[in-house]
């Protein structure tokens, strides 16, 4: 570091603005070591309780994403826009969005994550397909990308290696909750995946991280505000994630969902909102006129087996074992499948998505520390949701369990998940804002 | 620890009040490692965001106390009060109120610190009295203190360990100036030694830590509130430290000027802080009826060398050489000692405190780190002082250097540090404030 760390720490401490220099000078002690974890601790303390102006976010993000390798594909002849959620329970959004997108003639390069507490992970429901693999170089992720137009793949060191360390400090030292540091840790990676636009989809309601709209919005405008300044296309939605997403909670049941929404049977809350996302990345790509005319470009692939293609593609691409998508027992299947029913009759008035999603990871679908390892068959699938009616006894779910007592305790879990009443519920707006 | 860790720090960091067990369980936490540096690093700055009610200050102090031992001294029976000074340049007084304080009946045992940068430390100087130890066993320095009614002692791992580790990491950190951060630090320490009650000497001024009066203030006001919570009695006097105490820097040079002073050859600066704040030590241990007579008692022991003897008992008990007293030239020594002379004629019209203490650092006779070693003979004595009216050719200052180039450099920034004009200006008020 060319500056003594303690005095930019100082600087942020007592309200001042980092100038691009500065910040990048903090970036390259946190990826070299020469700054320690007392000084990243107070550093990041000092940007939660502070802020940061957007140009510092943007240098901060700038910083953090030359700290690794950036992408390029000028090799691919299309645009490339990515889109990223900020997670929630059941949101296997990406497994489709990715082929329909592509399908429709823009590049997907995508670098997702892994799950950890109620929130899942793309990385983990891919990992459900036999042998797909995630973990390509590079290189391979950059061809993959040429030969089917989309591209999956998992965290990797190269990838803006001081998010890695800032990401795991604010972890453990209560830093996490600040718009800066959670815009620039995911525009960091996102824009070192050598993309053109980025759509971000952010969550709020109770399984979100922004639980409030509020907080949702902010942090939205941060994203967007932040990515323009460092130079792509942005636009945002704001979805709800008050309620699962789907009718799938839990890796392999997802990707059974995604296979089959390929296929034409796709919840209609799911396909609302991957279809909002993916007209927002045909329009930030240019390839249509305006959202109804993306609309029915995407519908049609959807419908006349494009979109099933393009998954078939690069699954084959990335290893996969193609068979699956004809034979989903390949997928797996929980040794315990057991049947939540309804204890009386009236309208499902709530179904909790933070409730469900910490109920698959007791289950061991999910993660409580990000080195668990994870049972890709268990979890839950819905078959009643919300505004349903239902008669005592109905089936309002199937748990997917591994063992008998843990079946047990996710029935009981579920029942208390999911509440029953007597007047008839609407779901609230699944997409509340959008920002473009 | 009982509690986790980022929970606590998120508190802080949202604007929370810690409780007392919720601090202990921190500070126990940075004893025996389970908080990390990133973790402390981020408390750390919380705080000096956020600042801490003086409930939570005291219970920050008294848990950082508990760190470590805490000293009863219950064999003597007498009020043991003791002084601290926030630190300057030329601040000596420590080794003359104590025999001072102590020949007045009141029991000082002080633990004090060594010198940083350009400020001074007590325990350096009485490193320069040939054979003086300041590293006694704990039972030692009780064993002193109920023989002399004064002990010293260096910076011991057996009390309030939890600073160490603490003042370590914001010394890096960027996260030194927090009022709640500073008190808690001077305090846990200085209640560790067993006392009745504390003098703080906050200095402001160039010199000093906190260089406005308005900072200043408020340090002396938490520390003063958060002592009182803490259960001793407190007073303070804001005093200035915008220019040199006294006329000798450097450590042996020091210890010169107060055997000096025990005879009686003091200079007036000198004289009125220690006078100033040993008044307030015998009001605080309820020795004397009010100031004036504090004053006479103590001018008296002064005079008839009763100090003196205070100083020389507490030197021989500490492994000194009494021998020093009556040959000063035990001392030492520097191998140049070099006069410097006014270019231009005139008053003295500034003495920069901060410059000359630099000056002292350069020459060998302070740490830039704290794992500097330091040379005790070299330093400055200054001939005149500010509204003295000198002459061109007139010695305004002697430097005591261990090579001739170390000498010529000092020689100039000697000359830098005191200004010379026309008109005759008066040093500001000595004692600014005082809060009892």
């Amino acid at each position: 570091m060319q500056h003594h760390p303690a005095r930019l720490i100082a600087k942020k401490r007592d309200g001042g603005a980092l100038s691009p220099d500065e910040v990048k000078d903090l970036v390259s002690g946190v990826v070299d070591g020469s700054l320690g974890d007392a000084q990243l601790g107070a550093f990041l303390m000092a940007v939660c309780c502070n802020g940061m102006t957007p140009e510092e976010t943007a240098g901060l993000t700038l910083a953090m994403r030359d700290s690794g390798r950036v992408l390029n594909h000028d090799h691919v002849k299309k645009k490339k826009v990515d889109k990223h959620s900020t997670g929630g329970v059941g949101d296997k959004v990406s497994l489709l969005l990715a082929p329909l997108v592509a399908a429709a003639g823009v590049a997907v390069p995508m670098v997702s994550g892994r799950g950890l507490g109620h929130t899942g992970g793309t990385i983990d429901k891919l990992a459900a397909l036999p042998g797909y693999r995630t973990d390509l170089s590079l290189d391979r992720f950059g061809e993959v990308l040429g030969a089917c137009g989309y591209a999956m793949l998992s965290p990797s060191s190269d990838i803006a290696p001081a998010d890695a360390r800032m990401y795991a400090t604010r972890d453990i030292s209560g830093t996490v909750e600040s718009i800066p540091l959670i815009t620039s840790s995911i525009l960091s990676k996102k824009l070192a995946e050598g993309i053109d636009g980025l759509v971000m989809d952010v969550k709020f309601g109770r399984a979100s991280f922004m639980r409030e709209e509020r907080d949702a919005t902010a942090l939205m405008e941060g994203l967007v505000a932040t990515g323009r300044a460092a130079g792509i296309e942005m636009s945002a939605l704001l979805t709800d994630m008050d309620h699962p997403l789907g009718l799938a909670i839990g890796n392999s049941l997802e990707v059974l969902e995604v296979l089959q929404a390929l296929e034409g049977d796709c919840p209609r809350d799911l396909r609302e909102v991957t279809m909002a996302l993916a007209v927002e990345m045909l329009l930030l790509a240019g390839v249509a006129a305006d959202a109804d005319a993306a609309e029915a470009t995407l519908s049609r692939l959807w419908r006349d087996g494009s979109v099933r293609q393009a998954f078939r593609d690069n699954l084959e691409l990335q290893g996969g074992d193609v068979r699956v998508m004809d034979d989903h027992s390949m997928l797996g299947r929980a040794a315990h499948v057991v049947p939540v029913e309804a204890l009386r009759s009236g309208f499902v008035v709530d179904v909790d998505p933070l409730a469900l999603g910490h109920c698959v990871v007791d289950l061991g679908g999910g993660r409580r520390q990000p080195t668990d390892k994870i049972d890709p068959v268990v979890g839950i699938v819905l078959r009643h949701t919300l505004g349903d009616k239902v008669r005592v006894g109905d089936v309002l779910a199937f748990v997917h369990a591994s063992s008998d007592q843990a079946a047990g305790e996710a029935v009981q879990a579920v029942l208390d998940a999911i509440a029953i009443g007597d007047e008839r519920v609407k779901r609230r707006p699944l997409v509340k804002q959008r920002l473009a």
